[in-house]
């Protein structure tokens, strides 16, 4: 294992763990500092995770929401980008060890540890489920999941059999918050807009489209009034809404759900899952090393500062921290980054005297289908077109970079609005039949050797 | 197996297989015929090869190459699309066998076949080496590639060792046709021009790229002047051209190359391979089933309306097939695609006297990095940023839809001239990491599990 490669420059040492909303505004605020920054990162990218769901049902491609990373701080000259994974933390001799992608493992040496590893999709510890629900924090999960929704409509095409045909064209998706809104209101979008004209035996408009939640209403944080907007709206897209409804059971072919009715199996192809997160392992590891609590979904919990207890020189940020009842979406993890950039540059200067973080809630907005959103700030609330029109100023205003911003925006006017089409809807070949494997795994594909209709020679 | 599913409308109906530049221009040309059109491909989409290459180099996005296929058939009322991959033709019953993506399988009745099925690269019989030199004919393909070009950067940036950072930083492109001279001309813009500023242990413009070609010449087609043009360009950029040069060997760290010099071993990470083609195995069943010859790429010999031998209701077209020499580009597909979907509209006439298909020599062209080409067309030659212009105004047009012709319009603008930045440099943590399983696989990584720093309870 090599240690620190290169020859210190005598600089304090400031190592990021990950390249998401806090990593990156932590390393954005140190810019000009009298520091060496490392940030690590297991892909080599900032993901913007809010249009994730964008990528996932064929309207984004993925490089306008995943700049590099190495672009995005290219301009700061103390700062150092390494693609690995952390697999360790030594928080006496102030090490973190990783392995790069060609297996080889460093150790990088800091003064100020800042993690903002983030959160992955939980599924309460049924993890058999994820084979059936895929979940959306990765690029990787929007494509997998692009290629699940896109081929639903292609087998239930070149089915005849109506129940099979009815299981192709039924989709579940199971949690109501933001996310799970935007995704639902995206296939609804699909199905009833978008592919009706490309197929022949079908009609997508008829699928059958579901939100569960558990919770009495969608949009959890958001007030009644526009959560009854919400449900009124994916209802009117055609969307069934049903909260206080957990599922119960999955499989391949179906979700079980349970509500103030009991218990009912639905035959469903394509279940999307948007109810529960995880907080990154590095959360345990840091509980374990400074006895900090963590709550249910594996968030360590922060002093007012973002520091760890007994330890000064590490912070935690982001998703995989539990603050004052934070919500998981970008603004916490962005405004802690920004404030622990500016408690490390203040101690720089000899000040240890820095406020606790403040939260300055923004406010909150989700979209729903097209061309609606809801969205409330500063005890105002928005519906309808202009809701979507600020959720868009917003979002693409966020987006790093002038050529994505652009591309956005050029995108957006071309799939949502002008040619009822989706530009990128991508199956590939792997994935295609990637499935088809599945399905083989789960042993109920027709017996196909005997059936082949062969080359007959001459 | 079903067969046939829906009832059957009584009109001749026309199989096409597969979804390229031959298949789709068959299928349009009878957009107004009274047939019954099934388009058969294993992925859902209409791919834009010609332009491939700037996905695996970071520059387009996938979707603006790759239309859905259903959508570029849309307006036809005639015509159904089925994903699926065609495993078994019956040339005496007229059906076609196929298994669909969820296993089940199908045969699918024709009055008239149409073969499209183009080519995939092929490595001469050592198809061991797919596994260092990837090739590039799908969109799984170019993602790979792009991962694997990305990945060298990162690894030399993580390395200390000059000897894994020299080989780190080798690129080795197999093959000077077109594809050849545009990917290797990519990779020289990426090291030389836009990552520079993004990397800060290593200077990747001192990056090694070869180009390897068995022949004298680079650009075999073209005449001496564009050849040595083309040649002169690539040296001016930085790229080492060996030509008369034959790999010999290689394996995951090097190459071993034979010229007029000897054998030389040369120390390289990624390897692209732009050399050999192969017809779809499809070719081989058909030659199986008629008698007619196949070429050494196993392409087979059509008749000259492109039909086969004794079945003038079976017509063959595109990259699988050898016709007067043709190569395997574009323009010999969609030349071949609408005569033989004039042939079929004149059949429905009565008429079965068409002439033999004739090719009309539009030209050709390459690019050469970022702002020079060369090209000629009837007669005349064209070089630097003239031919430039020409390729890019032909290329756009090509395309499907003004959706796409404009995105890719606005991302080369964006891309290549304007911000000194790939828009879509992806590395997503899978690929990463399938590095990684795949250099353990090779025993090459160092003993990670004893080396790791643990976290250390307090």
């Amino acid at each position: 294992m090599q240690v620190n490669s290169e020859a210190h420059s005598g600089r304090p040492r400031v190592v990021v763990i990950g390249g998401g909303f806090g990593g990156v505004n932590v390393t954005r605020q140190l810019a000009k500092a009298d520091v060496d920054i490392t940030i690590v990162d297991r892909t080599n990218h900032h993901l913007f995770q809010p249009l994730l769901y964008q990528v996932a049902t064929g309207i984004m491609p993925e490089g306008l929401i995943a700049p590099a990373l190495r672009r995005v701080v290219r301009g700061q000259a103390n700062t150092k980008v390494v693609l690995g994974e952390v697999t360790g933390l030594d928080l006496e001799t102030h090490q973190v060890a990783v392995v790069a992608p060609n297996g080889a493992t460093m150790a990088l040496p800091y003064d100020t540890l800042v993690v903002a590893a983030g959160a992955t999709h939980a599924y309460f510890g049924r993890d058999e489920w994820a084979a059936y629900a895929p979940g959306m924090k990765t690029l990787e999960d929007a494509r997998h999941l692009r290629n699940q929704i896109l081929s639903a409509f292609e087998l239930a095409e070149l089915t005849t059999d109506p129940e099979e045909r009815a299981k192709d064209l039924t989709f579940v998706v199971i949690g109501a918050g933001p996310t799970g809104v935007e995704v639902v209101g995206q296939i609804a979008e699909l199905a009833h807009r978008v592919l009706p004209p490309d197929y022949r035996d079908i009609d997508t408009s008829k699928a059958r489209i579901l939100l569960v939640e558990a919770a009495p209403a969608v949009l959890g944080p958001f007030d009644k009034k526009l959560q009854r907007y919400t449900q009124d709206r994916l209802e009117r897209m055609g969307v069934e809404v049903r909260c206080n409804t957990m599922a119960v059971a999955m499989d391949d072919d179906s979700i079980t759900v349970k509500g103030s009715e009991g218990e009912e199996r639905i035959p469903a192809r394509t279940k999307v899952w948007a109810a529960g997160v995880q907080a990154s392992p590095l959360a345990g590891l840091l509980a374990t090393a400074t006895g900090a609590e963590t709550d249910r979904a594996g968030r360590i919990s922060v002093e007012p500062d973002c520091t760890l207890p007994g330890h000064p020189e590490v912070f935690a940020i982001g998703d995989m921290v539990s603050l004052n009842g934070l919500p998981g979406v970008a603004q916490p993890a962005i405004q802690e980054g920004k404030y622990v950039g500016k408690v490390i540059r203040a101690r720089l200067d000899g000040d240890t005297s820095v406020a606790p973080f403040k939260y300055f809630d923004k406010g909150s907005m989700a979209t729903i289908g097209r061309t609606h959103a809801v969205a409330h700030s500063g005890g105002m609330r928005f519906t309808g077109l202009p809701a979507y029109a600020m959720w868009a100023f917003i979002h693409v205003l966020y987006l790093i970079g002038w050529g994505n911003r652009l591309g956005t925006l050029y995108t957006w006017g071309r799939s949502l609005w002008f040619t009822k089409n989706r530009a990128h809807r991508i199956i590939t070949r792997d994935q295609a039949y990637a499935e088809m494997r599945r399905e083989q795994r789960a042993g109920r594909q027709d017996s196909t050797a005997d059936s082949r209709v062969s080359a007959v020679p001459d």
